[in-house]
Protein backbone atom coordinates (compact mmCIF):
# COMPACT_ATOMS: atom_id res chain seq x y z
CA UNK A 1 0.00 0.00 0.00
CA UNK A 2 1.32 3.43 0.10
CA UNK A 3 3.23 4.42 2.56
CA UNK A 4 3.55 8.34 2.53
CA UNK A 5 4.26 9.42 5.94
CA UNK A 6 1.27 11.44 7.49
CA UNK A 7 1.60 13.30 10.47
CA UNK A 8 -0.21 12.15 13.59
CA UNK A 9 -2.76 14.91 13.86
CA UNK A 10 -3.84 13.81 10.16
CA UNK A 11 -3.97 10.50 11.53
CA UNK A 12 -5.72 11.04 14.51
CA UNK A 13 -8.66 13.20 12.07
CA UNK A 14 -8.49 10.44 9.61
CA UNK A 15 -9.82 8.52 12.63
CA UNK A 16 -12.43 11.03 13.94
CA UNK A 17 -13.57 11.13 10.25
CA UNK A 18 -14.42 6.98 9.77
CA UNK A 19 -16.50 7.50 13.20
CA UNK A 20 -18.82 9.81 11.17
CA UNK A 21 -18.19 7.81 7.95
CA UNK A 22 -19.62 4.77 9.52
CA UNK A 23 -22.18 6.29 11.30
CA UNK A 24 -23.64 7.80 7.84
CA UNK A 25 -23.19 3.92 6.61
CA UNK A 26 -25.42 2.55 9.48
CA UNK A 27 -27.88 5.53 8.31
CA UNK A 28 -27.70 4.20 4.55
CA UNK A 29 -26.05 7.21 3.08
CA UNK A 30 -24.16 6.73 -0.04
CA UNK A 31 -22.25 10.13 -0.40
CA UNK A 32 -20.68 12.97 1.97
CA UNK A 33 -20.16 16.30 1.09
CA UNK A 34 -16.50 17.56 3.15
CA UNK A 35 -18.51 20.58 4.73
CA UNK A 36 -20.82 17.90 6.56
CA UNK A 37 -17.57 15.67 7.54
CA UNK A 38 -15.86 19.05 8.59
CA UNK A 39 -19.00 20.18 10.66
CA UNK A 40 -19.01 16.24 12.34
CA UNK A 41 -15.46 16.66 13.35
CA UNK A 42 -15.24 20.19 14.61
CA UNK A 43 -13.34 21.42 11.41
CA UNK A 44 -13.13 23.26 8.11
CA UNK A 45 -14.03 21.99 4.78
CA UNK A 46 -10.61 22.63 3.53
CA UNK A 47 -8.99 20.56 6.18
CA UNK A 48 -11.20 17.89 5.59
CA UNK A 49 -10.33 17.88 1.06
CA UNK A 50 -6.24 18.72 2.22
CA UNK A 51 -6.53 15.77 4.60
CA UNK A 52 -8.31 13.45 2.30
CA UNK A 53 -6.03 14.65 -0.86
CA UNK A 54 -3.13 12.40 1.20
CA UNK A 55 -4.46 9.30 -0.61
CA UNK A 56 -6.21 10.53 -3.66
CA UNK A 57 -9.80 12.07 -4.35
CA UNK A 58 -12.50 10.49 -3.99
CA UNK A 59 -14.45 13.54 -4.08
CA UNK A 60 -16.60 14.26 -6.98
CA UNK A 61 -17.49 18.09 -6.84
CA UNK A 62 -20.97 18.94 -6.64
CA UNK A 63 -21.48 14.99 -5.31
CA UNK A 64 -19.44 14.82 -2.29
CA UNK A 65 -17.67 11.58 -1.42
CA UNK A 66 -18.33 8.11 -1.79
CA UNK A 67 -19.12 6.84 1.84
CA UNK A 68 -18.04 3.32 1.49
CA UNK A 69 -15.25 3.92 -0.79
CA UNK A 70 -13.70 6.38 2.02
CA UNK A 71 -14.80 4.43 4.73
CA UNK A 72 -13.13 1.29 3.48
CA UNK A 73 -9.39 3.57 2.17
CA UNK A 74 -9.44 5.20 5.59
CA UNK A 75 -9.70 1.99 7.15
CA UNK A 76 -6.92 0.60 4.95
CA UNK A 77 -4.49 3.89 5.74
CA UNK A 78 -5.22 3.47 9.55
CA UNK A 79 -4.26 -0.53 9.50
CA UNK A 80 -8.29 -1.14 10.60
CA UNK A 81 -8.56 -3.97 8.41
CA UNK A 82 -7.03 -6.43 10.88
CA UNK A 83 -7.45 -7.32 14.19
CA UNK A 84 -4.24 -6.68 17.05
CA UNK A 85 -3.55 -8.68 20.30
CA UNK A 86 -3.39 -5.98 23.23
CA UNK A 87 -1.76 -6.95 26.69
CA UNK A 88 -2.25 -4.15 29.10
CA UNK A 89 0.40 -3.73 32.20
CA UNK A 90 -0.75 -2.79 34.92
CA UNK A 91 -4.36 -4.07 36.28
CA UNK A 92 -5.29 -0.44 38.55
CA UNK A 93 -8.18 1.44 38.39
CA UNK A 94 -7.36 2.61 35.11
CA UNK A 95 -6.83 -0.89 33.63
CA UNK A 96 -10.05 -1.81 34.60
CA UNK A 97 -12.02 1.11 33.25
CA UNK A 98 -10.02 0.30 29.70
CA UNK A 99 -10.93 -3.44 29.55
CA UNK A 100 -14.22 -2.43 29.86
CA UNK A 101 -13.85 0.14 26.66
CA UNK A 102 -16.52 -1.09 24.25
CA UNK A 103 -14.74 0.84 21.59
CA UNK A 104 -11.42 -0.92 21.43
CA UNK A 105 -12.50 -4.36 20.52
CA UNK A 106 -15.50 -2.36 18.27
CA UNK A 107 -12.15 -1.07 16.21
CA UNK A 108 -10.28 -4.48 16.41
CA UNK A 109 -8.27 -3.45 19.57
CA UNK A 110 -8.74 -7.10 21.82
CA UNK A 111 -7.53 -6.95 24.83
CA UNK A 112 -6.12 -10.46 25.32
CA UNK A 113 -3.80 -10.34 28.60
CA UNK A 114 -3.60 -8.57 31.72
CA UNK A 115 -0.56 -8.42 33.94
CA UNK A 116 1.08 -6.93 37.50
CA UNK A 117 3.13 -7.45 40.26
CA UNK A 118 0.59 -7.17 43.04
CA UNK A 119 0.27 -11.02 44.62
CA UNK A 120 -3.10 -9.64 45.37
CA UNK A 121 -3.91 -9.58 42.50
CA UNK A 122 -2.34 -12.21 40.43
CA UNK A 123 -4.68 -14.81 39.58
CA UNK A 124 -7.72 -13.01 40.22
CA UNK A 125 -10.36 -12.65 37.22
CA UNK A 126 -11.57 -9.79 35.58
CA UNK A 127 -14.24 -11.01 32.54
CA UNK A 128 -12.59 -13.84 30.76
CA UNK A 129 -9.27 -12.48 31.80
CA UNK A 130 -7.04 -13.68 34.70
CA UNK A 131 -4.51 -11.24 36.17
CA UNK A 132 -0.81 -12.86 34.99
CA UNK A 133 1.97 -12.50 37.44
CA UNK A 134 4.30 -9.26 35.17
CA UNK A 135 7.52 -12.07 35.54
CA UNK A 136 6.04 -13.92 32.83
CA UNK A 137 6.05 -10.47 30.51
CA UNK A 138 8.10 -11.95 28.24
CA UNK A 139 6.37 -15.66 27.62
CA UNK A 140 3.30 -14.17 27.83
CA UNK A 141 4.23 -11.62 24.75
CA UNK A 142 5.45 -14.48 22.32
CA UNK A 143 2.46 -16.77 23.42
CA UNK A 144 0.10 -14.16 23.05
CA UNK A 145 1.36 -12.69 19.91
CA UNK A 146 0.94 -9.58 21.40
CA UNK A 147 1.26 -6.60 19.00
CA UNK A 148 0.91 -3.58 20.97
CA UNK A 149 1.12 -2.75 25.03
CA UNK A 150 -0.58 -0.50 26.86
CA UNK A 151 1.16 1.07 29.92
CA UNK A 152 -0.78 1.92 32.97
CA UNK A 153 1.57 1.49 35.69
CA UNK A 154 3.08 4.48 38.07
CA UNK A 155 6.01 6.39 36.79
CA UNK A 156 8.67 4.56 38.55
CA UNK A 157 8.43 0.77 36.91
CA UNK A 158 7.31 2.38 33.59
CA UNK A 159 11.14 2.65 32.17
CA UNK A 160 12.01 -0.83 33.14
CA UNK A 161 8.64 -2.46 31.96
CA UNK A 162 8.56 -1.00 28.58
CA UNK A 163 12.38 -2.09 28.02
CA UNK A 164 11.08 -5.38 28.76
CA UNK A 165 8.46 -4.90 26.06
CA UNK A 166 10.84 -3.87 23.23
CA UNK A 167 13.44 -6.33 24.14
CA UNK A 168 10.23 -9.06 23.62
CA UNK A 169 8.92 -7.99 19.94
CA UNK A 170 6.93 -5.24 21.32
CA UNK A 171 6.85 -2.53 18.52
CA UNK A 172 3.84 -0.13 19.64
CA UNK A 173 3.20 0.99 23.06
CA UNK A 174 -0.15 3.55 24.27
CA UNK A 175 1.65 5.03 27.55
CA UNK A 176 -0.70 6.26 30.80
CA UNK A 177 2.67 6.42 33.11
CA UNK A 178 3.35 9.83 33.39
CA UNK A 179 7.12 10.07 31.93
CA UNK A 180 8.74 10.19 29.02
CA UNK A 181 9.82 6.56 27.89
CA UNK A 182 12.96 6.31 25.95
CA UNK A 183 13.01 3.62 23.07
CA UNK A 184 15.09 2.34 20.44
CA UNK A 185 14.27 3.10 16.81
CA UNK A 186 11.58 1.46 15.18
CA UNK A 187 9.06 1.66 18.07
CA UNK A 188 6.07 3.73 18.57
CA UNK A 189 5.14 4.92 21.58
CA UNK A 190 1.99 7.31 22.14
CA UNK A 191 1.76 9.21 25.18
CA UNK A 192 -1.71 9.81 26.66
CA UNK A 193 -1.64 12.23 29.86
CA UNK A 194 -5.14 13.38 30.84
CA UNK A 195 -3.77 16.08 33.27
CA UNK A 196 -2.17 17.73 29.84
CA UNK A 197 -5.84 17.45 28.42
CA UNK A 198 -7.05 19.61 31.27
CA UNK A 199 -4.17 21.57 31.10
CA UNK A 200 -5.25 22.80 27.37
CA UNK A 201 -8.80 23.68 29.16
CA UNK A 202 -6.87 25.82 31.70
CA UNK A 203 -5.59 27.39 29.06
CA UNK A 204 -8.40 28.25 27.21
CA UNK A 205 -9.89 29.27 30.70
CA UNK A 206 -7.34 31.88 31.48
CA UNK A 207 -6.86 32.91 27.94
CA UNK A 208 -10.67 34.03 27.49
CA UNK A 209 -10.59 35.72 31.28
CA UNK A 210 -7.42 37.59 30.24
CA UNK A 211 -9.20 38.80 26.81
CA UNK B 1 -1.14 38.60 30.40
CA UNK B 2 -0.23 38.43 26.71
CA UNK B 3 -2.88 36.72 25.12
CA UNK B 4 -1.86 35.71 21.48
CA UNK B 5 -3.39 32.72 20.72
CA UNK B 6 -1.47 29.68 20.84
CA UNK B 7 -2.07 26.44 18.95
CA UNK B 8 -3.59 23.08 20.90
CA UNK B 9 -0.28 21.57 19.92
CA UNK B 10 2.13 24.14 21.53
CA UNK B 11 0.18 24.20 24.18
CA UNK B 12 0.34 20.40 24.84
CA UNK B 13 4.11 20.59 24.38
CA UNK B 14 4.03 23.45 26.66
CA UNK B 15 2.50 21.35 29.56
CA UNK B 16 5.05 18.70 28.67
CA UNK B 17 8.10 20.83 28.75
CA UNK B 18 6.72 21.83 32.53
CA UNK B 19 6.89 18.80 33.60
CA UNK B 20 10.29 18.31 33.18
CA UNK B 21 11.24 21.94 34.21
CA UNK B 22 9.44 21.11 37.65
CA UNK B 23 11.71 17.73 37.60
CA UNK B 24 14.63 19.76 37.20
CA UNK B 25 13.69 22.02 40.01
CA UNK B 26 13.28 19.79 42.13
CA UNK B 27 16.82 18.11 41.57
CA UNK B 28 18.03 21.58 42.40
CA UNK B 29 18.97 22.44 38.12
CA UNK B 30 19.24 26.32 37.47
CA UNK B 31 19.42 26.52 33.64
CA UNK B 32 18.62 23.77 31.17
CA UNK B 33 19.41 23.57 27.44
CA UNK B 34 16.73 23.32 24.49
CA UNK B 35 18.59 20.61 23.54
CA UNK B 36 18.05 18.56 27.24
CA UNK B 37 14.30 19.63 27.32
CA UNK B 38 13.93 18.28 23.83
CA UNK B 39 15.28 15.15 24.58
CA UNK B 40 13.32 15.06 27.51
CA UNK B 41 10.37 15.88 25.59
CA UNK B 42 10.55 13.71 22.83
CA UNK B 43 11.10 16.54 20.25
CA UNK B 44 13.47 18.44 18.54
CA UNK B 45 15.29 21.60 20.16
CA UNK B 46 13.95 24.02 17.24
CA UNK B 47 10.51 22.98 18.10
CA UNK B 48 11.67 23.93 21.95
CA UNK B 49 12.94 27.14 20.65
CA UNK B 50 10.09 27.78 18.51
CA UNK B 51 7.74 27.16 21.00
CA UNK B 52 9.49 29.25 24.02
CA UNK B 53 9.65 32.14 21.49
CA UNK B 54 6.05 32.83 21.55
CA UNK B 55 5.86 34.67 25.02
CA UNK B 56 9.69 36.01 24.58
CA UNK B 57 13.39 34.22 25.17
CA UNK B 58 14.05 32.78 28.35
CA UNK B 59 17.01 31.38 27.01
CA UNK B 60 21.15 32.82 27.03
CA UNK B 61 22.91 31.60 23.87
CA UNK B 62 25.60 29.22 25.70
CA UNK B 63 23.96 29.30 29.17
CA UNK B 64 19.94 27.53 28.79
CA UNK B 65 17.28 28.66 30.07
CA UNK B 66 16.22 30.17 33.76
CA UNK B 67 14.33 26.30 35.08
CA UNK B 68 12.88 28.99 37.61
CA UNK B 69 11.70 31.30 35.57
CA UNK B 70 10.09 29.46 32.58
CA UNK B 71 8.71 27.08 34.92
CA UNK B 72 6.57 30.25 36.74
CA UNK B 73 6.22 31.62 32.53
CA UNK B 74 4.36 28.35 31.25
CA UNK B 75 2.07 28.30 34.73
CA UNK B 76 1.51 31.63 34.01
CA UNK B 77 0.90 30.98 30.00
CA UNK B 78 -1.55 27.96 31.16
CA UNK B 79 -3.33 29.05 33.87
CA UNK B 80 -1.90 27.03 36.51
CA UNK B 81 -1.91 30.00 38.61
CA UNK B 82 -4.64 29.09 40.12
CA UNK B 83 -7.20 26.20 41.07
CA UNK B 84 -9.68 24.92 39.11
CA UNK B 85 -13.36 23.38 40.24
CA UNK B 86 -14.27 20.22 38.63
CA UNK B 87 -17.15 18.13 38.25
CA UNK B 88 -17.50 14.68 37.22
CA UNK B 89 -20.52 13.57 34.84
CA UNK B 90 -20.82 9.96 35.18
CA UNK B 91 -20.29 7.80 37.68
CA UNK B 92 -18.85 4.56 35.37
CA UNK B 93 -15.20 2.85 36.07
CA UNK B 94 -13.77 5.41 33.70
CA UNK B 95 -14.82 7.75 36.55
CA UNK B 96 -13.70 5.70 39.53
CA UNK B 97 -10.10 5.96 37.82
CA UNK B 98 -10.19 9.59 37.18
CA UNK B 99 -11.36 10.46 40.88
CA UNK B 100 -8.06 8.70 41.77
CA UNK B 101 -5.38 10.26 39.12
CA UNK B 102 -3.60 11.67 41.60
CA UNK B 103 -1.91 13.95 39.30
CA UNK B 104 -5.29 16.35 38.78
CA UNK B 105 -4.47 17.10 42.28
CA UNK B 106 -1.41 17.96 41.68
CA UNK B 107 -1.51 19.86 38.96
CA UNK B 108 -4.25 21.85 40.52
CA UNK B 109 -7.73 19.96 38.94
CA UNK B 110 -10.13 19.67 42.16
CA UNK B 111 -12.86 17.08 41.34
CA UNK B 112 -15.26 18.36 43.84
CA UNK B 113 -18.88 16.39 42.96
CA UNK B 114 -19.45 13.45 40.47
CA UNK B 115 -22.71 12.87 39.39
CA UNK B 116 -24.92 9.79 37.96
CA UNK B 117 -28.56 8.99 36.60
CA UNK B 118 -28.34 5.30 38.70
CA UNK B 119 -30.43 5.37 41.56
CA UNK B 120 -28.01 2.10 42.74
CA UNK B 121 -24.76 4.61 42.63
CA UNK B 122 -26.34 7.73 43.88
CA UNK B 123 -25.75 8.32 47.81
CA UNK B 124 -22.37 5.95 47.68
CA UNK B 125 -19.32 7.41 48.58
CA UNK B 126 -16.15 7.59 46.85
CA UNK B 127 -13.29 8.33 49.20
CA UNK B 128 -14.50 12.08 50.36
CA UNK B 129 -17.31 12.42 47.52
CA UNK B 130 -20.93 10.92 47.64
CA UNK B 131 -22.49 10.16 44.16
CA UNK B 132 -25.35 12.89 43.33
CA UNK B 133 -28.29 12.77 40.94
CA UNK B 134 -27.77 14.17 38.26
CA UNK B 135 -31.21 15.72 37.86
CA UNK B 136 -29.69 18.48 40.50
CA UNK B 137 -26.68 19.24 37.66
CA UNK B 138 -27.87 22.83 37.83
CA UNK B 139 -27.83 23.40 41.17
CA UNK B 140 -24.67 21.87 41.91
CA UNK B 141 -22.69 23.63 39.44
CA UNK B 142 -23.52 27.31 40.90
CA UNK B 143 -23.23 25.68 44.50
CA UNK B 144 -19.72 24.09 43.78
CA UNK B 145 -18.96 27.10 41.63
CA UNK B 146 -17.81 24.77 39.02
CA UNK B 147 -15.09 25.61 36.48
CA UNK B 148 -14.59 22.48 34.15
CA UNK B 149 -16.60 19.72 33.69
CA UNK B 150 -14.99 15.97 32.96
CA UNK B 151 -18.17 14.10 30.59
CA UNK B 152 -17.49 10.73 31.28
CA UNK B 153 -21.19 9.00 30.19
CA UNK B 154 -21.80 6.51 26.60
CA UNK B 155 -22.77 8.57 23.81
CA UNK B 156 -26.14 8.61 23.79
CA UNK B 157 -27.30 11.51 26.98
CA UNK B 158 -23.94 13.22 26.06
CA UNK B 159 -25.47 16.10 23.91
CA UNK B 160 -28.45 16.79 26.10
CA UNK B 161 -26.13 16.51 29.30
CA UNK B 162 -23.66 19.04 27.66
CA UNK B 163 -26.18 21.27 27.08
CA UNK B 164 -27.40 21.73 30.52
CA UNK B 165 -23.79 22.11 31.60
CA UNK B 166 -23.51 25.25 28.79
CA UNK B 167 -26.33 26.51 30.28
CA UNK B 168 -25.69 26.34 33.80
CA UNK B 169 -22.17 28.85 32.73
CA UNK B 170 -19.50 25.20 32.63
CA UNK B 171 -16.98 26.86 29.90
CA UNK B 172 -14.91 24.09 29.62
CA UNK B 173 -15.64 20.47 28.95
CA UNK B 174 -13.22 17.64 28.79
CA UNK B 175 -15.10 14.80 26.89
CA UNK B 176 -14.62 11.43 27.11
CA UNK B 177 -18.18 10.41 25.68
CA UNK B 178 -17.56 8.64 21.84
CA UNK B 179 -19.47 11.59 19.74
CA UNK B 180 -19.04 14.95 18.62
CA UNK B 181 -20.32 17.52 20.98
CA UNK B 182 -22.12 20.60 19.21
CA UNK B 183 -21.73 23.59 21.80
CA UNK B 184 -21.79 27.40 21.38
CA UNK B 185 -19.08 29.83 20.95
CA UNK B 186 -16.83 30.68 23.49
CA UNK B 187 -17.54 27.08 24.70
CA UNK B 188 -14.00 24.70 24.68
CA UNK B 189 -14.35 21.31 24.47
CA UNK B 190 -11.47 18.99 24.61
CA UNK B 191 -12.30 15.39 23.40
CA UNK B 192 -10.16 11.95 24.29
CA UNK B 193 -11.08 9.11 22.60
CA UNK B 194 -8.98 6.25 23.95
CA UNK B 195 -9.54 4.52 20.22
CA UNK B 196 -8.27 6.93 17.86
CA UNK B 197 -5.13 6.90 20.53
CA UNK B 198 -4.89 2.90 19.83
CA UNK B 199 -5.70 3.80 15.88
CA UNK B 200 -2.47 6.08 15.57
CA UNK B 201 -0.18 3.00 16.86
CA UNK B 202 -2.46 0.69 13.83
CA UNK B 203 -1.70 3.41 11.33
CA UNK B 204 2.39 2.87 12.66
CA UNK B 205 2.33 -0.58 13.12
CA UNK B 206 0.99 -0.76 9.32
CA UNK B 207 3.32 1.62 8.29
CA UNK B 208 6.01 0.15 9.11
CA UNK B 209 4.66 -3.29 7.98
CA UNK B 210 4.17 -1.75 4.26
CA UNK B 211 7.60 -0.26 3.65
Amino acid sequence: MHTRKIADSTVRRLAIYLRFLEEFERHGADTLSSESLASRAGTTSAQVRKDLSFFGSFGKRGLGYDVHALAGQIRNILGLTRRYRVVLVGAGRLAGALVQYAEFGARGFDIVSVVDQDPAKIGTRWGDLTIADVAGLERIIAQERIDIAILVTPAGPAQALVDRLTTSGVTAVLNFAPVQLHVPAGIDVKNVNLAVELETLSYAIQHRDAS
